[in-house]
């Protein structure tokens, strides 16, 4: 144990996702010596980020300004929509440069046993904008694990329903460089099922 | 990208030492979900440390008060000085429960290219406490690499003109729980030239 401010912060760091006790101290000792100018800026950045950071109020991404940078720009496609769980989920699809529509974020999964209910997701407001703007498809793109899969589930059930609109789900199957000998059962079994006339 | 105070608090994440751009962005919406005390609490504990941590007047080690709790310790042998590149190695020789005497942080290794000389480093202060206190023993624990192995080198040529001073360094050899076979040469040669009687 360090004495004093020194012990304090490795304990505050070591609370952080993914920061062990040894991270922890030599992040410390790095802030320590480093200049406080650049401590001021990470003490500054905190500071924003506690007072409040913005969520878009039409598709709850994190956002500078009441809407988002995607929901303003009119050269993407309003009528398509692709429904993620978390902010960095839609950076994951911005990276493929293949998606020019708009996003929905619900704000995680459904998780009955941590008690995540439609009603704690973005889900109400997503209903909203599919009766109020014209969108002609809805592409699910919740995670391909235990809780994405049954929050697709239930949105497919609840959109179904609505006229003149298609809901897809993101492709399941081998990811690519990867090896047919080492894929999982589960995987494999979802390429199969889901190959495609060529 | 994200928009506004999001990326400016994974940018500053991702500056810290061992934190890549992935563990910066977990950790960012972790502190965005955080309960604002907590945030807070991060918040006072870098500002303590960027108000200046106090280091021990005699060890050189990062104290609460102007002299280290072990400096202060009656029970701890004054005549047994282990020296130290950093005060996590302080930590580190404390939690083997062998050493009962004192230590003296150097604040570094020398290193010439990176400007690091015998006056970057507390030897001086050193010198100054062999000379002053009765001193018998001096037990140089630097990292057993390029840099810690010239400290050490350095520290014995200084050292070694002290009448009735003992300068002794850790012995190098093979790390306990270890196998034979996947020894590196220089660790097994050190291992075999430090040989002891049984």
């Amino acid at each position: 144990m360090y004495e004093g401010p020194v012990q304090d912060l490795i304990d505050e760091l070591g609370r952080l996702p993914g920061i062990g006790p040894k991270s922890a101290q030599r992040i410390a000792f790095h802030l320590l010596a480093a200049e406080p100018a650049d401590v001021t800026r990470l003490q500054e950045v905190l500071q924003k980020v506690k007072e409040g950071v913005v969520f878009c109020d039409i598709c709850g991404n994190v956002s500078e300004e009441p809407t988002c940078r995607i929901c303003r720009d009119a050269r993407r496609d309003p009528a398509v929509v692709c429904v993620v769980e978390e902010p960095k989920d839609v950076l994951a699809v911005e990276r493929t440069r293949e998606f020019r529509g708009r996003y929905h974020v619900l704000g995680g999964a459904l998780d009955p046993l941590s008690g995540v209910g439609p009603d704690q997701l973005r889900v109400r407001e997503l209903l909203t904008r599919i009766g109020r703007d014209e969108i002609t498809e809805v592409i699910i793109a919740t995670d391909p694990n235990t809780e994405g899969e049954a929050t697709a589930t239930y949105l497919v059930r609840m959109l179904r329903d609505f006229p003149g609109l298609n809901v897809t789900r993101l492709a399941s199957g081998l990811p690519m460089g990867g090896d047919l000998e080492f894929a999982d059962e589960l995987t494999l079994g979802r390429a199969l099922s889901g190959r495609r006339a060529v």
